[in-house]
């Protein structure tokens, strides 16, 4: 519909489903699979919605991204672990005028990309979406789907395209002027209630269920609005209780930190939890009870991956 | 030996150990037992000891401390979740004359006594010991045993004779002058070691074994000597490397935080966590990891304790 070639990188809970919706909306998808090429190359991509179930029998799919064509707009869905090799994943696809956005959870993702591709368009976004993959080349959409997206450098209108036909799937794209604060804000909801379920095995509606942990969870979103507030993003603390107020009414929630940890996966410290203490430290903030999240989720992993 | 009358609040590992060595000295000691009076009272008491067996076959046991002597010396080895009923407790054996002496780990119990007993001699004291009991009057001594005393309020020349009783019988007892740097120093260790044992389920070599958790029990120390230095106890921050030294050379321990945990009974989280973190909060400095510990160990034992 766009015109535009997408690529999608990383084919998991998150990048198949948006890729599956851009597909709906018409656009020329093309996707890098890992582990699930041979399913999908044979059983095409299955996505079960909550907003109505989707099957494409017939995908672009690719297993080298040296294979793939250069691409306007390369989304990356990897988890961060990987993002140690994601330049090189991703130098095939990438011409000089293709936009890059990285649908990933953390601080300082962008950074680091912009050293290798420092004269690229690059977004950052942020995905509100209950959705894990139940099998290969399957995933399964339990709620929301929203994206907030913000530029990292040389903002173009290609973004607007993408979101617009996002949005033509019933897919909610908010583009915000201020990346730094949107990944703050994520991060408010994300270092205690990922950290916490895993140090304590608990999901968040006993989090925010027990005096002790609702107290420390209110605690660790404070510190994160602080450290947010010394890296020049500006988030009122009353965000903390009005995030705690939604967690309260959701149903019982495994984070995806959680997931890995119950399924023996590494884990993402580094971009979640290492980085944001390291920007706040830079910044003259100490963030003592995320790092001791940090700590003991190193520890905990370190029990099962023997790294 | 003395002349004077010493009575044993609380038998467990401590007391039952410290009562023996007094009753060795040829001290009249009075023992009162909780739940194995009956066991006490028929079969005596019995120290295995790493310094030599300990078999009392006789001892003044007591059920109720209404039936006790006043006494000379009060010893108080109970843990400190039953400080709120310990005044009640030993009123019946305290005198104006009595001297007592609490020998828990901890802030804040010191202060809390004096409340009502004013006028009476209080020291507090810090056992190094490894014991546990192991039986209904039965206690496995296993290492160590040195006492450090300090004077609460109305210093007086008995503990000179009870030191010297225990010194007597090969118990080293050191007499501080300052006893809240002497609780703090305590606490350095305390603190980290018995909260991580429980949140991570380890023993003290897992703890400094993994780099991670190595480098959070040292950022608690810092943490704790840092509270200590506002709270008017000052303790070189080398302190903290000298203690992490010893806990590497240490055997795998279990403190006796875990020790509650893995039996499912109440933590001494309130003299151990809580009062550190008000007092030090209270001279204006926040103590975030320690707080955080404190959390998640409420956190923990609400889910076997159903408080």
């Amino acid at each position: 519909m766009t015109g535009l070639k997408f690529a999608i990188v990383g084919c998991g809970a998150i990048g198949g489903f948006y890729g599956v919706k851009l597909v709906q909306a018409g656009c020329d998808v093309h996707f890098l699979f890992h582990s699930d090429y041979e399913t999908a190359l044979s059983d095409g991509l299955k996505v079960d919605s909550v907003d109505g179930d989707i099957y494409l029998p017939h995908v672009c799919a690719y297993h080298n991204s040296s294979d793939m064509p250069k691409c306007d707009v390369v989304i990356v869905c990897l988890k961060t672990i990987k993002n140690n090799t994601m330049p090189q994943l991703i130098a095939p696809i990438v011409s000089q005028n293709t936009t890059i956005l990285l649908i990933q959870n953390g601080l300082g993702m962008e950074h680091e990309l912009a050293v290798h591709f420092p004269d690229n368009t690059i977004y950052g976004a942020m995905a509100f979406i209950c959705s894990n993959k139940i099998g290969p080349a399957h995933i399964s959409h339990l709620d929301y789907g929203a994206l907030t997206v913000g530029c990292y450098q040389h903002g173009n209108d290609t973004i607007l395209n993408f979101a617009d036909s996002l949005k033509s799937v019933n897919v909610d794209v908010d583009i915000v002027p201020d990346l730094n604060t949107a990944r703050w804000r994520k991060l408010v909801w994300n270092i205690p209630f990922n950290g916490l379920s895993v140090v304590l095995n608990k999901t968040t509606d006993h989090i925010v269920g027990n005096v002790s942990t609702y107290e420390l969870a209110r605690c660790i979103m404070i510190e994160v609005i602080g450290a947010a507030r010394s890296c020049g993003a500006e988030i009122p603390d009353s965000f903390a209780d009005k995030m705690l107020d939604a967690t309260k009414k959701m149903k019982p929630y495994k984070p995806s930190m959680m997931l890995d940890f119950l399924n023996r996966r590494e884990m993402e410290i580094g971009y979640m939890y290492d980085n944001p203490v390291e920007e706040a430290r830079a910044h003259g903030y100490e963030m003592k009870y995320t790092h001791m999240v940090e700590c003991l989720l190193r520890s905990i992993q370190a029990g099962y991956l023997n790294r």
